[in-house]
């Protein structure tokens, strides 16, 4: 391997904000949906999937790929919201192996309140800066480095 | 509030694009890396700004802000870094209540040893997927996504 080809000023700043905004962004996002409803990201990342779903049920392991998570941060978040009442574990039927996540009433009460100024601030914070053109190219780009990935398994510790 | 407005088809999928990217790349970086050199991205994230620092110290409260973690994850994260050797705790001379983090040789012969690697990555997933106006572009566009953010603390879960 030759001498490394170390990021230039211009790159060095475009890397940083690259991880520095999608941070930041994350973070407002889920300050406001704390303050607002009392949901944090990782509840209402789990909620999402579950209220689109059929019957608001999903495998746990479709439920950990629709989020991305490995298996013991879903299961810990899982337990969490279980707890508190917003979803309920089931077994699988098809398959004796699996298990389910089911949404409960009180957990699609709980997106439906916290639903409206979610996207009322994904709005504010993201598509409300960028015009229709700008949002397309954005897509191209982010697109485009998705499809080169090389593929990777969750990790359990690689949330930065 | 009037009725929300949700993401039509096309927004949805840039949203989902932009946090999935995210993900998916950040997770190649670090599997990349773990496997290269045995440090997580955890630890790179507090090696790198201390190997840049003058005599590779600083302060524990700049270094929590440079990397944008809350408190108790970054004292976990350095505890854990410290048990290895990678760095070491220092009380801060200049203020009695403050701390320091100082990089060890050991440190520093880990990120040198990681960084070539990291950056041929860096560069192969994302850099070299985008022309430079497309650099320029996305640059432009982060950087007005981020001005307009709500300023927040570090809250201890928000890492999705």
């Amino acid at each position: 391997m030759g001498e490394p080809q170390w990021l230039d000023k211009r790159e060095a700043r475009l890397w940083e904000s690259y991880r520095d905004t999608h941070r930041e962004l994350m973070r407002a996002l889920e300050a406001r949906m704390i303050s607002n409803s009392g949901l944090s990201g990782a509840d209402y990342a789990l909620l999402h999937p579950l209220s689109e779903a059929e019957d608001g049920v999903l495998r746990t392991r479709d439920l950990g790929r629709s989020v991305g998570w490995e298996r013991s941060r879903l299961s810990h978040q899982v337990s969490r919201m279980e707890k508190r009442g917003l979803v309920c574990r089931e077994e699988c039927v098809a398959d004796a192996r699996g298990s389910m996540v089911r949404l409960t009433e009180l957990g699609r009460t709980a997106i439906d309140a916290a639903a409206p100024d979610h996207v009322d601030a994904v709005r504010a914070y993201f598509f409300n800066r960028l015009t229709p053109a700008e949002q397309a190219q954005l897509t191209t780009l982010l697109d485009r480095i998705a499809a080169d990935l090389p593929e990777t398994c969750p990790t359990p510790d690689c949330d930065d």
